[in-house]
């Protein structure tokens, strides 16, 4: 079983009608629906108003793969939250961000870079294009598949060289976004995931869907040898 | 002062009048144009036609940095010059491949996959963007440029993880292209261009000017200490 | 199941005594031992004696993961076995290069550098550290293991930059070697791994056959979609 | 001209006898010397002791390329310097990280892992061997030189991966350590060199010298066009 946890600031979706209407559960209840498919997920959610509890160490400590999704609340995440996520991460817990995601606390610290792009909301249609086919996150995808409107994210985005560029967006308006993402730090796995504007019914589609759960599979580091470090003796 | 060696097929440019049209002295008279700019560099031009005397071992030999454009004589270079092309990249000489020679001998040779890509004719508009504002080929460029009309080229780009991707092109059909990608294969620095269709007077913009004489001083290569391979004593 | 091939040119083994005494059946067959351990491979072996049987097409196409051990019978190696061999990579299949196979016309044929490197024959001691610990071909492998006596490569090791550098050697004489090395060419993976010159018993150490294993799981591709190439109809 | 910055703690040099016999005037000082045989730089130095004034505002606003070496004094920096060190760099200013720098603030954070590796202090034989001959870091450089005696850092040296592995190390008691490696975050490079310690005399080396004068060079990054961030108009 992999413990897969995802994090949703769970704003949006209460304060806006139409948001609401989208996502009347939240963003995290419709991709824990995505997720489910996979019966080896073991899956809880957290959200922003009760993240002490909800996101604990001890909840970290038992996740194996951590989604984020976040927006508005990013600077109400603890700091202590931010350190704990990004220690994890450094000892090998999966990050899957998404979307927004790409500017919370998490994100940033990790790439150390500011990681902001161009952006507008003008509804576009999104063509998200695969780009490296024997990634493991492309297991089943199709060479494209089309979100009919999307909010409008614009290169340069200002992340470090990522390690795969799996997805690359076009936008109808003549933007074009690094949309899908790989990293490694410490021990962990990272992967950046673009689409997931809270207007439109995105993660409802089942190739997000099929995206999403082959990252998580993908992010799951069992197995490994930690690595130590400081003095030793001469051998 | 570099020594830039210009080779092109020069084949549609006599064969066809709309071409002949654009680029009456040929493609590689348009690009000596362009890199006349900068003079440190010391040009020559090379054809197919006569291809053992303007790429001669010779011409190589005392090439700093070659450029490519080929498209229907692909199969026409001996084999003979393909092999002492790529001797030369490996050995040093830069290379700058531009459109469809990412079809080329030279090129399929260096990167060892099929090359191939997606493509179609209808003159979409192609806005170029510029994905890592760090890198010397950069320098001087904006965030983005257009091309009106241009043959459209589409991912999957069939090639090795490229060290940089530069830039990044979207199509007003929908397609997104990695236009601008570098490579190191021994000693040599390769840089791949897309622009650049026969039919379209892309050779006469400045900004493109700009990106292969930035490129050629990239790929210019001085003063490395070659290693050495093979049996060799303990010390 | 994964059906794994095990090429080895089984020279070395026949004609000369200290190393029959240390491989009487062959490397071939000490690797399959070493393999065997994971009970989902499907195993077969090919030799150069008859390789237009034991590696025929009939043989490349269904298999899903290539050992390639090769050293005095590279020259050998018909140019068809080699094009075949490299055209399955580059569909998918994983390949995995064993020592002096660095310099097997398959390998450099995807490497398209001279893949050439220092070495010498001093018994040294090799210690195998390992570099990247969240690399699946990792799992399991402790921070360095030694190997008592090997033959010496060393630095420049004449190959494209790696996807990742999994595993660095030092050699009690002084030198370094990236021994554990991949890349990705079309859909295919490719590892190669330094350790395992004939006159010693490498291929009898569990941690290289853990080795060995990982890399051939990690090289298996299976389930993703292959692209398109050429010509389209605009969309 | 190119302005450049070298930062030192300077505590070793006066509070250790040995450190003080080797670096009578600090180590900024050997810095400075070797870099001074390049005419193109302006060079100013700073220390721990008045790093508010020798790393003000004004000198990091004004610097292209800075130094750093830290050691006891890493927890005693400023996080406000520290935090404008970070943002100069990815508004393009270069760093060149030395020895003990590794674990500094500036770095750890650049590089968001915990940047630690193994060390001994047995005053082993460090053989540096150049891996990437093609680098600009790498001119004029041999394929290898000896430094007699030097604390040994070991693998996993815990970064991210690297852009470039210039330079590997073998330690005569048995280490490997990746000593040359670049980066880039935002748009500033960031070149991270392993030799110097303090109880050496390696910033008297000529060879270190040449590697240092190329890659504050390499990292002087002019005429680049910064990217735009944030929401913009439609196109």
């Amino acid at each position: 079983m992999i413990n897969v946890t995802i994090y949703n600031e769970f704003i949006h979706e209460r304060n806006d009608e139409a948001v609401k209407a989208v996502y009347p559960n939240g963003i995290h209840e419709a991709i824990k629906e995505l997720l489910s498919e996979d019966k080896n997920f073991n899956i809880r959610t957290a959200v922003l108003e009760d993240i002490n509890e909800s996101l604990s160490d001890e909840v970290l400590d038992s996740t194996d793969v951590l989604f984020w999704w976040g927006h508005l609340g990013h600077d109400k995440v603890p700091d202590d939250r931010v350190n704990k996520v990004c220690e994890r991460v450094l000892a090998g817990m999966g990050l899957i961000v998404l979307h927004s995601g790409h500017y919370s606390k998490p994100f940033r610290k990790l790439m150390a870079t500011c990681c902001r792009s161009k952006w507008r909301e003008d509804g576009d249609r999104e063509r998200v294009w695969l780009v490296e086919h024997y990634h493991p996150i492309a297991k089943g995808i199709p060479e494209f598949f089309d979100i009919p409107h999307e909010e409008t994210y614009g290169e340069r985005f200002d992340i470090p060289k990522p390690d795969d560029v799996v997805f690359i967006s076009n936008f109808s308006g003549g933007e074009v976004f690094r949309s899908g993402v790989t990293f490694t730090r410490g021990l962990g796995k990272i992967f950046y995931f673009r689409p997931g504007h809270e207007e439109y019914p995105i993660y409802y589609m089942e190739v997000v869907g099929k995206i999403l759960r082959n990252a998580a599979n993908w992010c799951y580091n069992e197995g490994f040898t930690a690595p130590t470090f400081g003095h030793y003796e001469k051998r």
